[in-house]
């Protein structure tokens, strides 16, 4: 069975996190991971452009086959809502551009995939992580680890559809 | 005084209504206008794919020095929200990769720009649109129409600030 690399997402505004994991058979490893910052003394515009361009630079250099983009959910219709719905369109736009497929799990997915159960904590979720994907430690900040975690169902979501 | 041209948009999925507009001193005139059609059974990417393309074909045909992006409300936190500011985002970067400086009119902006009211009717706007631009009717869908009233938003606001 070919290698497979799938780009987990954590989508956001002032932080996308990013991380690339490759599927040999059935061993599970960790390619480039982190962390796309913005800040508030930028204009909203350029914080799209540089979510976009560095994420671009992160699939020039992992290369992957599928993308696996974290579903948002927000209580309220928040202006954060508003805003970081946005930047999830720049990034579900890079996916379309590089013509990967694009799998969408939910939280709670996410939590079953690599917990077991739906409604797992956060940090039992990046102890999983750390362990599928062998690292020394949790990736920092939480959004890197989220990407993760996101990439690993992917791969495992690929597989059950 | 050189002439300016501003590009007025009416975010959407599923349509996104654009329309460009010179002002020669006192004298505005539109150029391209229409509206951008997407489908429920394109996927969400190929949705994105599509507006990102044929708003840069636009955007290279009319070569604007503003843009104006109409300002999305919703009443609650709706999937159609969801879908519709991810579909703005992707107008933002547009906008951003072509360095061109934005406009975010908000509606009752756009309906005081037009009619002298913030509360004018959908019809009033229309007219509106029709007289200044010196139309022989109103342009369809709304969408376009609506869009060409945020370009004289645009080129109206740009002075007031």
């Amino acid at each position: 069975m070919a290698d497979i690399v799938c780009l987990g997402i954590d989508p956001g505004l002032a932080r996308v996190g990013y991380g690339a994991v490759v599927q040999s058979g059935f061993r599970l490893r960790a390619l480039n991971y982190g962390c796309i910052e913005t800040f508030p003394d930028m204009s909203f515009n350029e914080r799209l452009l540089r979510i976009y361009d560095e994420l671009q630079e992160q699939i020039k250099s992992c290369k992957p086959d599928i993308v696996s983009i974290e579903r948002l959910f927000f209580g309220r219709n928040t202006t954060t809502a508003e805003y970081v719905y946005q930047a999830r369109g720049v990034i579900m736009l890079l996916a379309a551009q590089n013509k990967l497929p694009v799998i969408e799990p939910k939280p709670n997915q996410i939590k079953l995939a690599l917990c077991g159960i739906g409604d797992a904590e956060k940090t039992q979720v990046q102890g999983m992580v750390q362990r599928f994907l062998a690292l020394d430690e949790v990736p920092k900040p939480d959004d890197t680890a989220d990407a993760l975690a996101a990439a690993v169902t992917g791969l495992a979501l690929q597989f059950s559809s």
